[in-house]
């Protein structure tokens, strides 16, 4: 049962180049998923743009950066189907249905989204789209047949809100015409951005890219927080919320050597600049052949290009399938 | 001027059968216009659902009953679209991308919409798609490019809601990719209910549909509202509110011989069943082909569906274009 082949839909808003927090907590585990399961990984412009609509460069720009971030981390699209949520008519098409079965009222209440609304200070000038994304991740997600989402804990009300869409139909239809899905807890916890305090974010610049330079690495591992009391080299340090030691933990290989450093820097005699160096020169030999990788991949925006095409034709036929079976669901299917 | 071509949307939510109502108020006009002007009508199976998510049954069952509405009164389909909003994915599209430019807040201050909430009694409980449906409205006459839109008065701040979508797109566009629309206002009154209180409806039993048998008809008019003062033939009666006396106006083709009519009755001795009498005989008559013809079409449903599928790829190539310059907008034409 463990080994069972199962649909998995993840996907990322393109509005901005992946970082290091998407490749710990996303990017490898799809690595690893490709090679057991049907995967499909959607571009999801069009969610960019709900919070965006008047800034579309923002989420234009980032689409080939994206792709380019997936092939050059080892998402392989003869494995992954790699699509652009704005070029499948079939997902604008079920979200329109499922918009009929959902109440204002219960969108207010998602509890993810009232967060967003809250941190984004929209008041009541959200835009329409936005508050109803959840009706078009539902969409995105019933358009496979995904069984499983990965997801943090902070998107379940997202599922829950898809699982309620989907017994919706399937009470309409009298049979089971679409499936409910499973989240894909994480194990990893989220990485931190390197100041510490805020989620990462490319304008506050606390984040390592995927494409980052070697000058970048070497910045942002320099000015990471660390324990604001450890002045002098032989004070004891702390480790617990010291985003070296954090990011040595999610990217050193060698975890023996990493508690070793821990405990060196608890007793006192380990310097700070020590420690940066070493998780400098591990990022820099981690992210060395993805960058490589990533620029020679931008250099040839035709290729990428033709690989989101291939994936996006590939997620047409399905999606177009599960729009056909719905509009049977509410009787048009007159041709 | 005046005779220049225009590009004209139009619909009906196919949630009935179009009655007098719909004949006179928009039928009569639409039969006319087809001769000069580009002419699309749209049967809104979709927006149709925005309040029946729930029993779509209502919408499913009356879209073939609509286009042999139209094909009885004398829309001819080699003039006029005739085309399905479910089967146009065009239109889901630009409603999503639309749906990122307008807030809540505008949505919730549409005066059409708020009447029709309160009329509902939805409350908090109203569906997603039905708050939004003036965006999808928009999307409709934006995808044809229409210039005009045949309303009633009540529906001008949903023109308003388009012009606003249509002026913020080309902004961002910075050239015209989107045309405003201008409202074709009838000049014909609304046509009152049977019962002259309410608001012509299926349940309520007091429309007479153009599919209405002679007994339907019969008994419709025998029943409608007239002067509840004209107790005795001889005594006067009151030709205002008086709704045999407005069915006349709308329908009888001899203007001079109601205008008679209403003076031997505003005089006394005229009785209400003559009148009714004369009411019934033009309204059979002007009956009588139309049910022949739309029981003759309904009796092939091959042939509507033909119809319907063969105005829809027309509409569908149409939108598709708007749609692909919608996307060009926000820069996502990648391929």
């Amino acid at each position: 049962m463990q080994n069972e082949r199962k649909t998995i839909l993840t996907g990322d808003r393109a509005t901005g180049q992946l970082h290091l927090g998407h490749y710990v907590g996303s990017l490898k585990q799809r690595i690893d998923l490709q090679h057991q399961h049907d995967q499909t990984i959607l571009v999801a412009d069009m969610q960019g743009l709900t919070d965006n609509g008047h800034t579309p460069d923002k989420v234009a720009s980032n689409i080939l950066n994206v792709v380019a971030d997936y092939l050059a981390v080892g998402i392989d699209p003869a494995k992954t189907t790699i699509c652009l949520q704005s070029h499948i008519p079939a997902l604008a098409e079920l979200t329109m249905f499922y918009s009929n079965l959902v109440t204002i009222s219960r969108l207010e209440r998602n509890p993810t989204v009232k967060n967003e609304i809250q941190s984004k200070q929209f008041g009541r000038s959200i835009p329409a789209g936005f508050l109803t994304y959840p009706i078009s991740q539902a969409a995105d997600i019933t358009a496979f047949h995904a069984t499983q989402v990965p997801v943090g804990d902070d998107q379940l009300p997202m599922l829950e809100q898809t699982n309620e869409i989907v017994r919706k139909i399937n009470n309409l239809a009298n049979e089971s015409v679409l499936v409910e899905c499973t989240p894909m807890l994480s194990h990893t916890p989220r990485l931190p951005s390197t100041d510490g305090k805020n989620k990462m974010s490319k304008s506050l610049g606390n984040a390592i890219n995927l494409g980052a330079t070697e000058k970048d690495i070497r910045a942002a591992v320099h000015s990471m927080y660390t324990d604001p009391n450890h002045l002098r080299i032989e004070d004891p340090g702390q480790v617990e919320g010291n985003i070296v030691f954090t990011y040595l933990d999610a990217f050193h290989p060698d975890t023996a050597h990493v508690e070793a450093l821990k405990a060196h820097y608890q007793e006192g005699g380990l310097g700070d600049g020590k420690v940066k160096a070493e998780l400098e020169a591990c990022l820099q030999a981690l992210l060395a052949p993805i960058r490589a990788q990533r620029n020679e991949l931008l250099a040839d925006r035709a290729y990428l290009c033709d690989v989101l095409r291939a994936g996006t034709e590939r997620a047409n036929r399905q999606a177009t399938q599960v729009a056909d079976a719905v509009k049977r669901v509410f009787g048009l299917n007159l041709f």
